[in-house]
């Protein structure tokens, strides 16, 4: 694979696993959908009207619609977790290596479903259908901007238990996300114990603990400081791009590892002949990398839902104590977003309570990344969870 | 101990382990001296005039000069190791826990001394002596600013030699620090391994890995976004405090640990009745107390001199292999910038080309920072391997 397709794989989805999930001819389908709300009521009490997400979705419901599972997207991602918009995609969905007919979370079997949050980053990818800062508030005709209420994972959570309403399914087999999409899972088992039935959760902890929300600050600091930002009010004119860049370069290198950066940069020089130790703007080939993949990535998200969402992720609060349905946690020993020892705290809070926990490790060199690389490693154990 | 002191000591020398080495009625008191090259050719070939770099020593050299101990400084630290400027300085320098009289490296057996690296990040500190982009370039009478050479941390330990031949000592007993400073450690082994009898490289590898490079180049990009920076250009302007800041706040983070986060902070608002849920700007305890911090330590720094570090860390480049004077290692399990497999790396290769090396944990819960925190958990073990 060339190196300019690695940085637009990596721009877009964070998937590297795409190596080992490329186009098959038996790839499904998806149409995106918009759920909309008419008004929506945060947790915060603030009302957001014409409420609009796009969701996608695969397989056939049962009858008594019990076979549905919800999948959860991470920080930069979207509903697009599985297959294709176009036989001619080149990128399938991120966990296509496990989502799909005759795949681990059988479309056969399951009928599986995924949304694009509220504040989704990738505001400005054609697929995307998302609420938030960049959206047109219905009062005014203009943009909200930093006008837009706070929203929490638990407002997230509440709009999907909206859509799931909406097409008559009590129940979820289950809720299941990565990272961000994790915090979700939890979320849902403790808001919603009676309509889902078991989640999977990979790479997440119930909560951010405090070290998870100053790094949300950290994430957040460069949007703030381009001049462009001009506190949020930057549409009709040039968006704070460098800064956007710069969060994102952020995302890029704490959801990896050190393993990875060795193995695949070393530290030869960004262009031959530019030796780093020269002059200083001469850079190394990790960090050129870096710069390119955000410039792929920012050119298609928002900055200010950048910014929400880190807010968002701050606010998750799921008290594992709390959670009753079973659980499959998967974690990353290294993991630099959600520690190892953090997630294990939420399982043995979760045992501790009584409910039934199960929990494996992703080994690989990607580190938080091992969610989406490594995930195959345990397929067979997710298949085996969703059967019970 | 008032929360405000503690920012202001976490400020000024990112130091915890205050707590425990607070003023005694037998503190060194060091005076500060400054050494001074009229000209030096760096590592890349260039030449800079009038090299200046403050040092400190206590204790007396032997006869024969063979007693002498060089302490190197971290990123953001300087040559203010141990003991006070004057009885009443509120805090002792930052490894007093183990450096002075009687103390693990006994200053009444050693002659210890320190000195300012190059480009020191901390250029407006009073007791601070460096050279970098701050400082007039006697040939234009302005700054250097970006025009300033690149150095690297071999830079520093060759500008060390010098100080350390016109002292006359021949061969130093040890070189010993921490992150930064065991980069250095490492490079006086290397470069000078008959002038250095072993060293100590606390909480550091031999060189800078790919993912430390890219780490390097996220710690640097908020002074590139504010606009003050001024492609370096500020002098005599207003200088990117917002930029450093943030820069800074990264620093603090990555240095230490979930675990200080979590016992420190907890999930508190920054203000009673802001409620981080209800407005975007409405911010957590462990937030605040990152920007209150950062304030008071770009009170001090140089934007330009902080760049100038992050690329002297990202040249180091010491082969572990051709090491051949013993090593004590200490590392820091939950270290964040020098993981603990990077470290073991290293070790692994000293050991594998036949140095001795010896290692030990330091155990605690502020990662990198252990290295202040809990150094006197191995003074025993570093006190016999000096005395070796």
């Amino acid at each position: 694979m060339s190196r300019h397709l690695v940085v637009v794989l990596t721009a877009i989805s964070l998937v590297l696993v795409s190596v080992g999930s490329r186009a098959q001819s038996g790839d499904v389908i998806l149409e995106k959908k918009t759920f909309e709300l008419p008004s929506y009521t945060t947790v915060a009490g603030e009302i957001i009207k014409s409420v609009k997400i796009g969701w996608e979705a695969a397989g056939t419901l049962n009858a008594d619609k019990s076979n549905a599972i919800l999948v959860t997207h991470y920080f930069s991602g979207t509903s697009h977790a599985f297959g294709k918009y176009a036989p001619d995609d080149k990128i399938a969905g991120y966990w296509d290596a496990i989502i799909g007919p005759g795949k681990a979370i059988d479309t056969n079997k399951y009928y599986v479903l995924s949304s694009d949050t509220l504040v989704n980053l990738n505001a400005k990818q054609s697929h995307v259908v998302t609420t938030g800062p960049a959206s047109i508030n219905p009062d005014t005709g203009k943009p909200y901007a930093m006008s837009f209420p706070v929203v929490s994972i638990k407002d997230f959570v509440r709009v999907q238990k909206a859509l799931i309403d909406s097409l008559g399914i009590k129940k979820l087999k289950s809720v299941m996300g990565l990272s961000m999409g994790g915090l979700q899972a939890y979320e849902w088992a403790q808001s919603y114990p009676d309509s889902v039935d078991r989640i999977v959760s990979v790479v997440a902890a119930a909560s951010a603990e405090p070290f998870l929300i100053a790094w949300m600050d950290v994430w957040a600091q460069p949007i703030r400081l381009d001049p462009k930002w001009n506190n949020g009010d930057y549409y009709g004119k040039e968006p704070p791009l460098d800064g956007l860049k710069a969060a994102l370069k952020i995302v890029t290198l704490q959801s990896n590892g050190w393993e990875w950066a060795q193995k695949t940069f070393g530290t030869a020089p960004a262009e031959e002949g530019k030796d780093p130790a020269k002059a200083l703007p001469n850079e190394f080939k990790i960090d050129a990398f870096l710069d390119q993949a955000a410039v792929a990535r920012a050119a298609l998200a928002d900055a200010n839902h950048f910014l929400y969402l880190c807010k968002a992720v701050q606010l998750a609060a799921v008290n594992p104590a709390k959670i009753k349905v079973p659980v499959l946690a998967l974690y990353a020993p290294n993991d630099l977003i959600f520690y190892e020892p953090i997630v294990r705290e939420t399982i043995q809070k979760i045992s501790d309570a009584g409910a039934s926990v199960e929990t494996a490790a992703l080994i690989g060199p990607n580190g938080h990344l091992n969610a989406l690389t490594q995930i195959r490693q345990e397929a067979e154990k997710i298949t085996t969870f969703l059967a019970r």
